[in-house]
């Protein structure tokens, strides 16, 4: 290290003296690891020359430092800091000072995320939003990341909206995968759909305003949803979507609602055909925007496809939200927004303060991945891989049909278990979780108090042996709360 | 495409007879592409079974869209979209539909970002904030990438905080380069510095804060800063940066300050070692978060670096933020935050709820190219590449020694011309877009009145050529607007 990239500042108006100031600095340096233990400090000569000083004050500072053991001296090839360290000096080591709790920037309040925790070790977790990425063409993959690698890396920023490729890429995809036609201009590429919900809370809510949300539902959202200032109005869910007749008429309209239509989250259910007319007959009546969150629509096993809300929309009430976590890895981060017009200008500008646009060399990766037929060729082949895990929760879960009933098998990656209401949902995930297997209960989902009573199992990320064996064990466990003796 | 994925979707119960509705949906969907010219239809028998309607309905839907041209029977081969389509119908296609602008969900008013308009063909621009990426080691580049690919991609969300090899480069890096000690649990990985200065005003300000800013300074930043509701007390600039007898002392001291010490932007100038001092001093007196944006510090020529803020601070008051937009490219949208503990928690709440994480391909390269040592390689590069390009915009400009002062030179990717008071900055600007060379004012960086006039002359983007001539034209809209009529 050169002398002048030492952090080395000294005061000539203290009243501390330059050899106290530069020692104290020093030994610092040491303790921080600025300075690592062999390395050779520089001489006295062009530490005093870069400091601005006379030698004799770097002289004495590196006397006292020789004496203190922090230097040593190797004959005449120089001076050294020590190979060993005391552990005090050590344990002074990369610790940064801490503020008072009290300080008046710490002040505001900032909730925990409402996520699940991260995975335990050794543990089976039907852990709901895992993928299996184990199936992905590697060589495909490569190839798409040496054709980014061999592009020129931009020189600036791009637009806040995206790469004009994978917005491109992403209109096409849409078109043929959903049957839903928009422009590339229609298209915002958003750091996931984390994001696209945060950009358009922002872009739409006022402190107060009601938002209609499904109940149970994504806890995340509708998080991001209440921290906006919104006041959800929870929206029960039956076994075909969202209950339209909890939807208020007249001036008690809310501004927006959140739906999950093609595999509702958590429960599984598909939004009817005539709930789906009848919710963008409302919306159109009403003036209400409809978020559209269509996180995992390409996994559907047997159910014929059902046009999303976006695609039926004749009046510009709906925003259509997308992503690439669930059909190659929430990791990628990157999803997408479809936005009428008007909105997607707003977006665009708070998209613009969030992140300026999202990260390039990813965006084009993920566009090189759509034009090419990597993408679609991958869920075609994950579509076989989830359907027998699918097929697998739903034998190894036989057993236990007196006690329980399993829903959300249609489509997504994940299913609803629905217990009787005799059955502890709680007893069931500690009896479970003493055998090594995290089960989610239904219950956090729910803004109020759960209608039902039931576990979230999440098979997109295990493999098969896996689902057999913790579903084993769930079967025990909900026989064993249901008052059985025996295991079915 | 199978009958099934087509968006048809048939409503019994409307006084709309079931052909009619068919025809209209088909005509739509011929109209937006989502049935392409020449593509081969359904039979009769598949649409019927996969509607669940008799056969004639079909059969005389179809015959209607023959009549009207949009289909075409080809013999025995089937039925076919028309190749040629109306104009009209044309002009349908992806037209999504748009609300009404007095749509209750519009009326939330989200201000225009303050950045630089997009560059202009055909121009030169001395735009502040590009880089140059030709010298990037393209095989050392390549090799990141491959090994990003290699690597299994995760199936789950990762760390809110950000890739762990990533957050250990970073803070080793930031000790060899900015002698700044810190542990990879202090560093949180963000989608670009903007990003970070969005999640600290989240954490840290209440509408009405007063927050102290650098007067002129980075427009964007002062803007999320204001839209999270604070208060801006604008603090001069002199010579050696920041004028600490600006900052209010007592009760009125702000509850933050934003400062770019290293290079303040846009002026150019360092932040001196007495006023670094007593700024640290003062925020700890005052109980200030002292936000140090050190964006471009890796560029300087011939100056001794001088230590963070955050190095300096021993009470921790400073909270750090870097980027690697300017040591690789704007498009990465990569940067990180050092903060001290209290806020790192609240950040990393935040940042949950803003995208999650940061994407994890680009994070995995960013680690390798620091670990590798290809990213400080690089840095090494640019410093020469930068320091010629410095050298020609400090000769090409002493022409205009008399009507104008370069600052900034000793250290980043762009200067500060001031020029006289009587040369018009204006005329300056419009003479030289006159002759294609775009020059951005110093004025639109003032939150107030400008205490000076001057250009910023971002070069870093630029190619020594491109600097010669855009200097030349500058000199002589210089020499122009001074009164002279000979080109100096």
């Amino acid at each position: 290290m050169a002398p002048g990239d030492l952090p080395l500042v000294l005061d000539r108006t203290s009243e501390v003296g330059l050899t106290k100031q530069l020692a104290r600095q020093l030994r610092a340096a040491i303790a921080q690891g600025q300075l690592e233990p062999r390395q050779r400090m520089p001489s006295t000569r062009a530490l005093a020359s870069a400091l601005g000083i006379g030698r004799n004050i770097a002289f004495e500072a590196y006397e006292d430092l020789l004496a203190e053991g922090y230097l040593v001296g190797k004959d005449r090839s120089g001076t050294f800091v020590a190979q060993e360290l005391s552990p005090q000096v050590l344990d002074l080591r990369a610790t940064r000072p801490a503020p008072k709790p009290t300080a008046r920037w710490l002040q505001r309040q900032v909730p925990e995320p409402q996520v699940e925790d991260a995975i335990a070790r050794d543990q089976v977790e039907f852990r709901v939003g895992q993928t299996d990425t184990s199936t992905l063409g590697h060589s495909e993959w490569r190839r798409v990341w040496r054709e980014v690698a061999e592009s020129d890396l931009p020189t600036d920023y791009e637009a806040p909206a995206g790469d004009s490729l994978l917005r491109e890429a992403v209109a096409e995809y849409l078109k043929r995968a959903r049957g839903f036609v928009c422009s590339p201009d229609d298209v915002i590429i958003t750091s996931g759909a984390v994001q696209g919900v945060n950009l358009i809370a922002q872009a739409v809510l006022a402190p107060g305003d009601q938002v209609g949300f499904e109940e149970p539902g994504y806890r995340l959202a509708r998080q991001i949803l209440q921290e906006s200032g919104a006041q959800i109005l929870p929206l029960p869910v039956d076994k075909d979507g969202l209950q339209l007749s909890a939807l208020p008429s007249g001036a008690g309209a809310p501004v927006m609602v959140y739906t999950t239509p093609s595999h509702q989250f958590p429960l599984g259910v598909r939004l009817s055909i005539p709930r789906r007319l009848a919710l963008l007959e409302w919306a159109r009546q009403h003036d209400v925007l409809i978020l559209e969150d269509d996180y995992d629509s390409e996994f559907r096993y047997g159910a014929s496809p059902l046009p999303s809300l976006a695609s039926l929309d004749t009046s510009g009430h709906v925003v259509y939200l997308g992503t690439f976590s669930k059909v190659l890895s929430p990791a990628v981060r990157v999803g997408y927004v479809v936005a009428p017009g008007a909105l997607r200008d707003r977006l665009l500008r708070i998209k613009s303060k969030a992140d300026f646009h999202t990260s390039w060399p990813v965006q084009r990766a993920l566009a090189l991945m759509i034009t090419q037929g990597h993408l679609e060729r991958h869920i075609r082949r994950m579509r076989k891989t989830y359907a027998l895990k699918r097929a697998t929760v739903n034998l190894a879960l036989q057993p236990i049909r007196p006690y329980a009933r399993l829903m959300g098998l249609d489509a997504g990656l994940h299913a609803h278990l629905e217990l009787n209401p005799d059955v502890s949902a709680q007893q069931v995930i500690e009896e479970a979780l003493r055998q090594g297997v995290i089960v989610p209960a239904l219950a956090p989902y729910y803004l109020g108090l759960p209608d039902r009573n039931g576990l979230l199992l999440g098979y997109g990320g295990l493999t098969v042996p896996e689902i057999q064996r913790s579903a084993g064990v769930l079967c025990a466990a909900i026989a064993q709360a249901a008052g059985e003796t025996r295991a079915p």
